[in-house]
């Protein structure tokens, strides 16, 4: 069984299709500026890449000139597109909705519901599913949705202090985003270490931001809330908030409610703390060059990891693992070295050198620390992927 | 030096009397019903308590009234209320004000721009202590803000990754509160080790809840944030909550943003999660008769208490004591069980027997404890006093 697994922005179509029989990626590709009079598209298959810019209207349209370039009879790797079994998406917030599904009217519309809770996330997934489920009717659609994972966490740690009737109509409790980030961790660190019955503290660092408590593979605690922007600080999401501050805000700058969203939306998390990026690498460069507000970006988020992290840790009563994953958690020594910076007498000892110098997938951890620190490249396409093969088996 | 510290509620004034020469307690007393045709007075000096009834219009009528109480050539413990050299009070929220101030126009001031932000605490001192002024203007007023002890706070814990403008305009940050409190509790136990560095967790647990992290006797970190309504759940209060749901709540039952704040700041909490009270008494009395919303209630309290301690154990990284205090610190055992439950191997180990008999002062961690485990009985007023005596001392 083949099976792409789509990766959507506003204006943009990425995916991997993964060969299920051996849970290997046979090709990646795709296309950017849809909408635009012409549209790059790629596709790579092994070694070779090939590339295009065509016009490409919209996401139907796209994903029509990915399954071209995927049967082309010289450089695809399919013969026809039928073989294409499902198209699997990681889709953020269906509410009511969550797990694996097809995507039916139903599920559309328990996304719709919140759109104003993800207004980055929801509106450009469901407008393309939508398209896609009528212009290539053929071709199954399968959400999984990043809140799934975190279905095993106890009404204890999901619950709000809010009047229960919010909760019963609206749905508004601790969802939790990344679940196929987290999950691949979960897997990973269980195999990578040998041991199944792990207590790991899997940190999820990159344009988004959150960690999850992990006992024997099951989520049991995560950072964010009901809205993805909630938890840690993200590149412009703001991360926890006091909605008191709101009306604030309002009067001040003369803003309606739903302006200070937008605001907390995109114009917050590390952009906004710092007024040059949301970028952790630009962040880093600035603070080197002495731009004080770069570096306060850089500190608050490193505190906020460390304040939720804390979190977790007292949750599980101790951790086996600490992992840290995406753009920033595999990549930003200097976070991982803040985040574990004087944890020794709590079992948590990062190998200083190691840090610095190392690479891709492996162990930082001192041989004094009681936790493992780990680096594990996530890998959210092939859990998106396996969870539509399992759908589409039944 | 006599000083008179002031306790408010919009139809309640209580008060203690200390002799500062000595630091101890001359009387306590107070007027309840504030404004009704017969407002219960009482006084204690010593042994005896005296109480009558009699019509309080308002505040500063409450004052003369516990000022001739106090005067009472029989009953009395003053010559002549001249002797009160001042009425301090514990001022919550003065935003860009904070510390030790005497009331002012302009600390009124800036107080009335945070009423919004404290909609339960600071209008009912407001009026209060404008009316003592305009009344009572022989008698110094001094407001010791609950913010002040958590000035030490670094920047990295104290900034919302939000636009730099907001904090710059609007003083939005994590300002903390139940300074006078966790200030007893910096000091108190740091007496009882005998070690003044000591890095301490002050979980202050009552209608209104937080946890101070303290090195050297200085805050470090603390739960609640902007406004008093964050962090921890409260009685009625919410705690930390996503400003993302707000939209949802507003067009599902109809209601302004004002009335979605309302709520989260009076029927909230453990009174909106359980549905019967705000009161951990009557919920765990609910709770044992298998209430399920009452056990969800405390439950949910427990486990946020824990996220907290987690956050604030990882940013002093180790701790070598935790104290309980405050109306449940003090008095809930189930509360300082859950909280302490399975933390053996973080270096919090509870001796359960011992929690089961203690009542008031006492050290209740087991020989296995790396950290101390202690209850300690707050005293707000003695530190309220102090500041005041050494404001009045300049």
């Amino acid at each position: 069984m083949k099976v792409l697994v789509a990766n959507l922005g506003s204006t943009s179509f990425k995916y991997r299709l993964f060969d299920m029989s051996s849970e290997t990626q046979l090709a990646r590709g795709g296309v950017e500026r849809i909408g635009s009079p012409e549209s790059p598209c790629f596709v790579e298959i092994g070694s070779s890449r090939t590339e295009l810019r065509t016009p490409v209207p919209d996401h139907a349209v796209a994903v029509r000139t990915c399954l071209a370039q995927l049967t082309d009879p010289v450089s695809g790797c399919l013969k026809d597109a039928s073989e294409v079994a499902a198209i699997g998406f990681k889709a953020v917030h269906g509410g009511r909705v969550s797990g694996v599904q097809r995507v039916t009217p139903d599920v559309l519309a328990a996304m719709e519901e919140m759109n104003l809770v993800a207004p980055a996330h929801n509106p450009p997934y469901i407008a393309a599913m939508r398209l896609l489920g009528e212009k290539l009717p053929e071709i199954p659609l399968v959400a999984a949705f990043e809140t799934g994972f975190h279905n095993t966490i106890a009404d204890r740690l999901r619950t709000y202090p809010i009047p229960h009737e919010w909760e019963e109509k609206l749905h508004i409790r601790r969802w939790g985003f990344h679940g196929a980030s987290h999950r691949y961790i979960a897997m990973r660190t269980a195999e990578l270490i040998g041991r199944y019955d792990l207590r790991v503290i899997s940190c999820h660092l990159g344009g988004s931001n959150s960690l999850c408590a992990i006992r024997g593979q099951q989520s049991v605690a995560t950072t964010m809330g009901m809205s993805p922007q909630t938890g840690l600080p993200h590149n412009n999401r703001v991360g926890d908030f006091d909605p008191f501050a709101i009306p604030m805000v309002m009067k001040e700058f003369g803003l309606s409610l739903h302006q200070v969203l937008d605001t907390l939306a995109e114009k917050s998390g590390l952009l906004g703390l710092s007024g040059i990026s949301g970028d952790i690498r630009d962040l880093e460069q600035a603070a080197a060059e002495g731009k004080s507000r770069a570096r306060l970006a850089l500190d608050v988020f490193i505190a906020e990891i460390r304040r939720h992290l804390g979190g977790l840790l007292v949750e599980l009563g101790g951790v086996d693992a600490v992992v840290f994953t995406g753009g920033i958690g595999e990549n930003s020594r200097a976070t991982r070295a803040g985040v574990c910076a004087g944890l020794s007498e709590l079992g948590i000892d990062l190998d200083l050198a190691k840090n610095e110098t190392h690479r891709g997938e492996g162990c930082l951890s001192s041989p004094a620390s009681r936790a493992q620190i780990w680096v594990i490249p996530t890998n959210e396409e092939l859990i998106v992927a396996r969870q539509t093969k399992h759908l589409l088996e039944g």
